[in-house]
């Protein structure tokens, strides 16, 4: 099965209820609801958040939560009841109840009368620091698995900048000391302040630097690559290639003394293969050497200094890992392993509220990106298409044509990776050529 | 980074030395190794096992460790030493050492001097029972995410034969009662006394049969089986779709009133849609929505009553899950669900020992099916054609040429799903086509 | 470019005006133009062709024209002049001028006043035969390009039947003569009259059979068929096999002498690898091992005895190519070559007339099967589909809904072929599924 | 079938043998058959030419024939007779017997004693110009379907340079007069003297410029570019936009007062929609909207003034065709026409003989390109990577590894158009990564 009662798990986390006032929370009951919530339901264990905005009028309370709803209700004597419905719609589609208490208010939801799940809510966090910090994170552990399971190692606010270090994707660290099990072992999580599903993620990345003087490769071409025909006939042995890193040249060579690239090398490109949130609980845990809507093992050479990675935050705190970082990598990372080696990094973060979001966005300087994450190349086209036309129409104002039109005459398309499960087409597209169009950002 | 230093993962666990004696083990010590060990290696905290066979000729040990690895060492005094080389080749690719005690032994292992994890080893379980039993099994608790971390429900050994229940893809049981949240929670974990790594477990399903008289379903198709031409233009508003499962006329028919399907009605012709073992611990779980090389979500209409399974073992005792059954399903699972609902289940299990196959295989009375499983129809038809080739190359005797002959006249192919990550192309031949070839098993 | 000023290329055969009688064909321009007509409309020197059915009240002329096209006009003394609209739509997109002959009419049209081509028309044909003939038809030439600029060979009826012959896909005959240059050479083209752009001719396959005793084939396996690891470090040694074919058990065994395949043979199953209609002439011809919405080279087998195979009309008379006979093919034609060999062949036509359809169908006395013809299974997959969908709504009476709730249940695929430049993925749906809806047929 | 007996069709061309001689070929019998020859073998019909190069000493005659094939023989009395066998291998493969005349040589050849087929040969050109010269073209016809039947409109010779104009892809001229169907019409074919099959010609594009101030396109997506998520619900009615060319700022507009593009301009990079060269004849004719090895309708922004495009000899003379230019398109052509115009073309041609290339290479001063065509962007993928690998192996002495390290670090990939049957995709590296490697050219 795909997705069963898809329409209960759109709904599932609706409305809530007072129950009887207890003396033990008398104080925060008479206290205003007013305000920003974070919101989470919990059906068969499985937890879901939305941020919910309350406008307590003396017992009146009235507010929306993500996902377009309307709620509606009543506190009286530290009792809610909230009615969930849709704007201009009189149907309700669930009833969450409960009670307040001086941490928040829990209880219990219902749909057509029938109890779904358990609820609970807390103030949105208020204390952000007033000017942004810079904090140095040095990570202890590294993950393979992402999940909101995973306690965060820091908790941040929006605005503020990361100084941190990854290992290799084979776990090394910058002393060459294997701290890991490989597979990209990423570092984090780090747990964003008011970051909420529905909201996006922006990670700027503002250094990424090189380490250790060596990075590992390989020597083959994965599959994907090759056609029947080039392979055929020839023995496949792939063996490992490891790259002297020049930090003064900024250079990269094959150390293996291989015949005709004894002169070879090329410029340093640091690059992040993995920056990824924790993927919604429902979806279970993201291995890091795959990629999903969260982001995770992307590969895409322009994920660099300079460069934000836009993300839909899953869970609250949106959970940031990253890591498997590459000194340089060609499109499609052909080797299976680009020059892979530990790196330096130094990363902000801000939250763009209620931005919905398909699938994972770069920008730089110079250009917008939207990264289409399929099983074929022609899948991922399709998405990274359709996702930077609807980047277009959103952000600048362009009706399905016009966006149509403009990408027509000025798309550019990348093969990011081909060597994992999911295959990323990167679409493209200059910003001089929108400096016409009138944003709406 | 697809796959780091890949050699050291094929090599991680390869030789034991037994450290000094100690008083505590000298009963232990004393004893000969002779015999069938499960032997864990752990590399940064994560486990690999595989089957050793040891012959002890008063101190000298000698044996195999499955990857062809050959063992040769000593034994004295409680403190075991094992050298692992390939057949024919005097390079010693790792040592093991440890030591001896009442419940099994334990050490680490290194490679080139250098220590590179832990290891354990413990007998084979040699209590097998003097005939096949059937036993019950009504389960409490349904997974979503299948890994070796699950306890096992039932220990059963090969030959065995269980009765269980299932519940729908949606968590409801043979009662309407949800007892899980939804996405193909499974029944199990199943563990087979003597399945390692390297084998193959052949689970055959005797019965499978409804056991409550209705399925859910929807009423659109998936994206990947429309073409934008046949979807531009209409809305899509997936609707619930109930269906009616008739138990005296063995057929289902939808409820809705749907206006020109009043009298439409199917045979029902019961499947299970995931069959799973627990996947490699170094790729952390897989969903039960998803598929693998240990199986999972194939929603293949003929791994039905009379079919037998044929997994590779991933980890000690398999750890067989199942579940997502459906009354009826059309090739594809074009609804994205098929008719969901709860199932009486009867299986046995066998292992095939030391048999590597590259893909999930079904055999019934007329067909022998491998199943290609990849992002796109077009690689899993490959993976499909492949397998089945080197199936009929292992099994019956032929050349590549041979085998492509036979296929060239005689396969056929089935496009068992397309709704999940992965869809399942079937490469498929008759038997009836084999009978002139002589078999190999 | 893909497609430059499609509008024109809808529009582009549209109104006809009389000009000036001239004496010689008085007595044609004073006939009533009542009836039916094969129009040709050429732009640019690309002819257009469709059915024209036309009231004559005395001088005032209606009437359609294939594509939705409503005609209205007069006609004084020879000269006629229609103006094509839409039904419910002032517009005029064209108006055709002409004059009236003995043999036909023929004249210019012009959009917006601007002349866009020349046109001519044909009283359709109406010396049909009293009954259905049964005509024999002895190829002497043999096609590898299909196009309306070969010469029909033979002018036959819906309803008559031809009794013929083909070469194998390699040019040799039944006496194993070469007669032709290989690559799929077809025996045809055979003229339909009446057949006209819009509508669907059906070839009904009365009787295939193997006409000498062996055919041709190869030992590969294609590159689409096929993984890396299969293909790597394996010699690809493409050989001819010679098949025996035994008349009297109606099997087939390779010659070759192979180890291991001695004993082998496989039931005989005689198919027709190309059955096609001349390509739309804007499209140019198609060669032989091609295919497309005219057919050509499927290699389905189940185009096969008592198979009707369902074609869209592209030029006046269809004219009809068929051949590239095997004796028996695999799912895929795996080994590029099936078993290749001359056949004889009866078949019998029938045009369904103004019937849309979107590929190529064929239907047999259990199934209805859609053929998506594509250079990726995954897209031929998505044309197979939709078109079956259309099918069951179109001859059903179902909605969208209705037609994805029986194909969800009840659909099933083949690969039938994955040898050539287009794949073909086939969806299938059983007859007696459908016998509880009512069909429109 | 895919390819019957495809050994024959790569010996079919193979041993002449002088027949009698003749009084009226005295002279020419006499005359040294020494030197260089363009031999046509025709077997059923279809031609096949290559090089053949001949020493003819007092009799005996030794040489070699495109293909790795060496010929020895004797002309006695203007009776030739060569043998055709492979170096270091003793098998005469076929025999071509033939009369020496004055314009040549023509008789049969034969296989295993039996006559497959006719010849002929002639002098290959000597008259070459002394110094390349400057030619004006002005085409009076234009050309949709590509073969070697198409008489050539110019004969020139290697170093030459033409000046010549291309209409629009819908057949409109610089004066906007429509001059042909549309569908890519193009302008040629060019005789290249000398060129011959086995050779590769190299199209350098010296100046490509707009001549008029419009260009036409379209409003939509194609199919390939977007998700059914992407195109349910919303209603596709693709309308012509037309854009104006700005001569002075090179760029270009849409002229549709579109409310957000009013000011969207994009700068004019005129680019050749198609060239190509006449098909192997086996193959028949070539439609102008769709490509092959011969090259054709690639679309590939690239293909652009200074560039160099390689194409692989497929006629004698080569026989190119060129055209569909665009003044701008991005990568994909998605909106199916790109800046659909006319254009003033100024290219030369060289020979580079005996060159094999699998498919259409590109170089322009910065990049080395492969252009994979296939039917997905996953093949097409496959084919460009490995085409690159054996550029790189072939012309900078890399092993097969050492060229996938250069690549992993270094290649990059466009997606040059999905509009068309085959889609393309480009392998790319900068000539500025292999400047360290010694380049055989």
């Amino acid at each position: 099965m795909r997705r069963m009662f898809a329409q209960s798990s759109i709904v599932f986390l609706i409305v809530l209820l007072f129950g009887q006032s207890s003396a033990r929370s008398q104080n925060a009951s008479n206290a205003s609801l007013t305000g920003e919530w974070e919101l989470t339901s919990v059906e068969m264990g499985i937890p879901s958040s939305q941020r919910m905005l309350l406008t307590d009028s003396g017992g009146h309370v009235e507010g929306s939560v993500t996902g377009h709803w309307v709620v509606k209700g009543t506190v009286k004597q530290g009792e809610l009841r909230l009615d969930f419905s849709k704007s201009g719609d009189t149907k309700i589609y669930s009833v969450y109840s409960g009670k307040v208490s001086g941490t928040g208010i829990s209880g219990t939801y219902s749909e057509d009368g029938k109890v779904e799940g358990t609820w609970s809510a807390k103030r949105a966090p208020t204390d952000k620091p007033a000017s942004p910090r810079t904090l140095d994170f040095k990570p202890t552990q590294f993950y393979r698995e992402l999940s909101g399971d995973v306690a965060p190692v820091l908790h941040i606010w929006p605005g503020d900048t990361v100084r941190t270090k990854s290992v290799d994707a084979g776990g090394e660290d910058e002393t060459s000391v294997q701290r890991v099990q490989g597979g990209n072992p990423l570092t984090g999580p780090f747990y964003v302040e008011g970051a909420m599903p529905g909201d996006a993620l922006a990670i700027t990345i503002k250094k990424l630097r090189i380490n250790r003087d060596w990075a590992g490769s390989d020597s083959g071409l994965v599959d994907r690559a090759v056609t029947a025909d080039y392979v055929s006939g020839a023995k496949r042995e792939w063996k490992n290639v490891r790259w002297h890193l020049y930090a003064d040249k900024q250079t990269a060579s094959p150390e293996n003394g291989l015949e005709h690239l004894k002169n070879f090398s090329v410029p340093i490109h640091p690059m992040l293969g993995c920056v990824a949130v924790a993927p919604n609980p429902w979806d279970g845990s993201l291995n890091t050497r795959d990629s999903s809507e969260a982001g995770g093992n992307m590969d895409f050479n322009e994920i660099a200094e300079g460069s934000t990675v836009l993300l839909g935050v899953q869970q609250p705190g949106a959970l940031l890992f990253l890591g498997d970082a590459h000194a340089v990598q060609g499109d499609g990372e052909l080797n299976g392993n680009a020059l892979e080696t530990s790196m330096d990094i130094e990363f902000s973060v801000q939250v763009v509220r209620e931005k919905e979001i398909g699938t994972p966005r770069v920008e730089n300087s110079e250009y917008l990106m939207a990264i289409g994450l399929s099983g074929s190349l022609d899948d991922a086209f399709r998405i990274a298409t359709s996702e930077l036309s609807s980047w277009l129409q959103d952000d600048y104002h362009l009706t399905r044509d016009e966006a149509a039109i403009v990408m027509g005459s000025s798309i550019e398309y990348r093969i990011a990776e081909v060597a994992d499960r999911n295959v990323d087409v990167v679409a493209k597209i200059r910003k001089s050529r929108l400096a016409s169009l009138s944003s709406k950002q």
